[in-house]
């Protein structure tokens, strides 16, 4: 579990082809300053909630109080066009393996709301953990004079999301690879452990679901959105991770099919294995309860009781009950029960 | 339970940035007078199912006879433009703890019908509990000097609007923590009573869905309206207002889904442990039936049984019902049943 | 059950602000002579099932083959807009109380096709049964010499409309409350007989949907229509009689949804219901099974069997007994079957 | 099962409103020569899979090779504009009495290709099939001197098409008496041959479905085609055709809804019978397993047993059995189980 | 399984109506020598996962770096326009026989990802298996001096996407022919084995599923693209694929509603055959257990049993005993379960 800080950390970068300038600081008055000069500038926020910079930010930048009160509370992916800067929500997932994977009550996704504002040569992200996800991104910056230099903000934004949904891929194939396990385990060896296992399964389904379905509206709406801040460029690129939006999905909606007759089928291997038991039951049962009959009849203490007496009583018995096991086994092995 | 007043009592607020009047009264008449002065006018009546003063304030503010009749009956939510003013119809829910939270009968989720009709300078709304839903707001206006009381009569209604939507939310937790407990007792324990707790719950959630959809569609409308009554400003204000009926929607939707999971995963509970009753059931009579067959067998009275003189005869029958035991428990073992 | 009537009969209304004549007859030529008098007519036909009459009309007023035709025939609810006129198709639904409520074979929704037919400065409608749904209709244009004598033929089709869809609602009602009564009956008490009046209120719930959803759709395109024979003060009538449509069909897919959970509850209350059943069996026969083999088993009648001379034996065997059914109780009352 | 003939069959009607001539022939050859004459001509062909009659036809009306080839495959229903002639495929359905209706095996619904096309001034309909549908067709043209004979080819296809989707009705009252048989014994006598019907039941559903979804598309298509081959009046006609499709397919989709819940109901049924068998298995059991136990008890040989010398040891124990069976009868009744 | 080269290898053909040659190579830089040439060039490149040979072509045919990208990583099946080319990616499938049919682990379906862009005058084809699935179409280059060689660029692209989808017809043949198997033995004889095999079929149905409804939506864009890569002439043949893609998708659909019925059959009939069994198991119990207390009561060692020395006790117990048979099974008999 990634703790969240106290305080704020801001990084800002300032940049353009030929200029490179990184900055750590707590305190959003440092932030400011950069404002006006004549660079790309990139500030990233680690832990925004305290109103006060967030407050200073908005006001240096112009943001509309709605968008603080976005980036303060639990939004779902949007994008939102305020003219002077695009706002868009995102959600980051990270995946944690469980100590024990078995039990329903543990929820192993583990969110972080990721805002992103840009501007004409702005660019202010948000997060709430304290995890570095834009490393790479920075790192790119950092050595690359080429391509990323020297697009605009737009680029960089559409950099950011594309690293956000890169690694829902990585989510999907832990999830796809617990529901193969599932899968093995639902036929071989249908336990009542693997119910709660699907359940969590499907839960943590909806969970990414719920991220993905609402970020490919909103990508397609930032693509074909009427902004001058979007270049034709960008576009492509955002056509690119809209179709990776498409893509995972196609894949969740796929595990929903797969999930739902996973559930059926180990329905089918329970009443599967519920006739089996029952059948052994009952071949044990007819087989020995007429038995069990017969030779109660004659432990009757009648003292009138011929058979009793008789020499071949007991043998004529004991090939009678002979006689009823083997008709017995006959028709179960008739109906293919044996 | 809230009580439903008899007599409507209206509730007068007169403002503007830098006067503010509030009265209260239960004639209609009282409020009549406020139509023509230069200020902003919020008539709040609670409880109008009185004919008469509806038809005064309908006269007095130009109503169409389909809005007052609207008022009177229970409606879905919706927004319609009359031109001259905007008639928004919404439903308050309340969440009241009942006493006997398991049964079926019980419907824990109250609901209030609140209609607003704004023009240009005036907006009434109308509710029918007697619940006072609009103090914060009142509170707002009454303290603040500031924003709420420069905007026009849109932005009020639009705070109306979000203090009603914003109430969703507490009812979606409170939703919410039901079903977790839900969650957790289904597969531990499923016992009967989860069967109507499920059920109830699901009802509820669709009570919640009927009120938040066509809210939804309503304001969706509202905020595209081509009608001079709504600013800019406020329609950036509706677009926020409208997210938080999506994130209710895809909240109520997902517990909808995990419902339905949860239904699935109480039935296959009940399979497991019905096979698990009928696997004893069927231990201990495929071991204890062949048991009992050989005990009658000896226990017949036939004169010529030669075994029953064999001074062995006794411990040899004991040695052969263990044996049959062991191959029995042997069986089962293999199977994994015990 | 009504009846239908063997031949047509026709009830002509002419009106307006101050003129109101009403005849009855029979004869389709005594309808004809009204057509170019300066008054606003209302013919309606019961029972229209004579080929003849409807000719006679259809020549008249210039009606196309294919309205005489559907008139004639099971049509779905639809508007269609002949540029003279415009044709309306609806269905009149009443609940019939059933002698007896339980069998799957009794239908008590009864339905009638309305065929509504308005131009200029007339009306024509038709119904097949002998019901008189519009003497409400009929009695408001004889008393009144206000609004609705002075609207033209689309304010009294809108009103011909208003009337039935009303009555959707009773319809709704009364599957509401034997809604109610199996919502009762299913958890308390899952008999056998709540399967078919589930089935069978599904039944009527569909027939229900099969009249309500076009409608909604032909309402919605008569209030869109390009004509100049629907003024703008109906369309804002007809927008009001929509939402109605919308509200019937919410509240029976709200049904339709609940009555998918409560098939789904009555299955998990046999569940249940077997579970107890075999749980009963199960503690019976594993207490049982084993005494009765111990007595079984000294019942035998070995020559040699020392415990039976034993003078403690007989009560040791009772103390074992005690035992087996001691452990048995334990074990059942840690799995909380007892 | 209708034979598939080997050579090709051209029945060619020449006619306009004065004149009709009526040829049937082998031989491509002879059809050709109607081509360029003053009247409508009509070609039909029956079983076309022939390829050199067919490249013939499409050469001297000047049809696109995709045509030919869609001719001779398999297709769904569609309607194509090649701006000279308009392309129509549909499917024929006929219902074929099985011998042994409950096998799942057999699949009584038939269907027939029919292709046509129509430009200007002539006609060609394809057939595989050698049943006469277009019999009466035939029929109205050679007697009527009317409307038919004046109308364009545009209406003859109309007409075509009509003939057909009547016919569906002919398909869907059948489907409708299996049905309602089915219904009739789910509830009173839910025996396994059933399952195989309400599975064939539902196939042949579906395949009436896939014939009908797409000719309601086509036709709504052909509707508001471009096209200066299809008049107004037509168009007419083509919206009442449109609605038939429409009322099939909400028969369509309400059967394949009842019989959703029909399976459901033969579901619980069984549950039901299940629960009933149980029941009397376990009545059964739990009375008479602790009476034998009783007797078996008083079975055993030991030689200390006072009971067994009491003079009322016998009667007390009846009587113990009798108030065993009692007090079991006492709880099954309370429970009632009887 | 058809093995991934480690080289790729390019195929290129350069033809128009009078000129054909055709070359193979490992060497990009071979490849890159036709582009300036006045004939249409088509160069189809196996196993591309080479990034330098890519980036060459890349460059010489001046290929945006996102279309390089997509062709080295999976992706559902797309068309994009880059105005001087167009970029298509397509599924390829397979059908493998495996070895054995019924494990849930056999995925016997293998895919491979098609990419096609093409310009002008030239039309690159990627793909990763080496199988030659181009063969039929090089053929008719080859051979053919008519129409596939007069067309352009796009035509050859429409013909490689139609010999794909003609493929997917000979998929949905063999899960056609499983699908049947499984009917026939789901009824007949619904072992557990079934289930996983419903399972797996359900299952590459998806897959197939997810490769078509893309494509569908892909040739549909492309068939309305507004570019000058794409005449007229073409746009009606790939209508015609589409028209395929659709047969497909529904063909596909269809399959998944009978699945689902597939597994509710046989859930049913496993219900069924619990029954069965169930309903022996009681018929036998109900027989003799009453009939074991009997003898049990008589096996008794009270003295004073009067019963007991009674001359006809013995035949008075039989005819008892007989007595009881008769009216369980008249029982029986009458509940139809015999």
């Amino acid at each position: 579990m990634q703790q969240t800080r106290e305080l704020p950390r801001f990084t800002v970068i300032e940049y353009d082809e030929n200029h490179f300038l990184e900055t750590e600081t707590n305190e959003v008055e440092d932030c400011l300053i950069f404002r006006d000069r004549p660079y790309m500038i990139w500030i990233n926020v680690d832990c925004p909630r305290q109103v006060y910079s967030l407050e200073k930010l908005g006001a240096c930048y112009g943001l509309h109080p709605l968008v603080l009160e976005d980036i303060l509370t639990d939004q779902r992916p949007k994008v939102e066009d305020y003219e002077d800067y695009i706002f868009i929500v995102l959600k980051m997932l990270y995946y944690e393996e469980a100590e024990d994977d078995d039990e329903i009550g543990d929820f192993n996704i583990d969110m972080d709301q990721v805002s992103i504002i840009f501007g004409k040569n702005f660019i202010i992200s948000f997060k709430e953990k304290d995890v570095d996800i834009f490393r790479p991104l920075r790192e790119r910056l950092r050595t690359s004079k080429g391509r990323i230099r020297k697009q605009g903000a737009d680029y960089l934004a559409y950099s950011m999301i594309d690293s956000i949904v890169d690694h829902y891929f990585v989510i999907m194939e832990k999830l796809g690879d617990r529901f193969e396990e599932l899968e093995d385990s639902v036929v071989s060896n249908p336990e009542p452990g693997i119910l709660p296992a699907i359940y969590n399964l499907k839960r943590d389904m909806l969970f990414l679901r719920k991220s993905v379905w609402p970020l490919r509206e909103a990508i397609s709406r930032m693509q074909r959105m009427d902004s001058h801040l979007i270049s034709e460029t960008t576009r492509i690129y955002l056509r690119d991770v809209y179709d990776h939006t498409i893509q995972v999905i196609e894949n969740i909606e796929t595990f929903r099919d797969m999930s739902a007759s996973l559930l059926e089928t180990y329905l089918s291997s329970l009443s599967n294995k519920l006739n089996e038991v029952i059948k052994l039951l009952t071949i044990i049962s007819t087989i020995f309860i007429p038995l069990t009959f017969l030779s109660g009849l004659y432990g009757m203490n009648f003292t009138h009781m011929p058979e009793l007496e008789h020499p071949y009583g007991y043998p004529a018995v004991l090939v009678l009950m002979l006689l009823v096991v083997a008709v017995m086994l006959a028709y179960f092995y008739r109906k293919k029960w044996i």
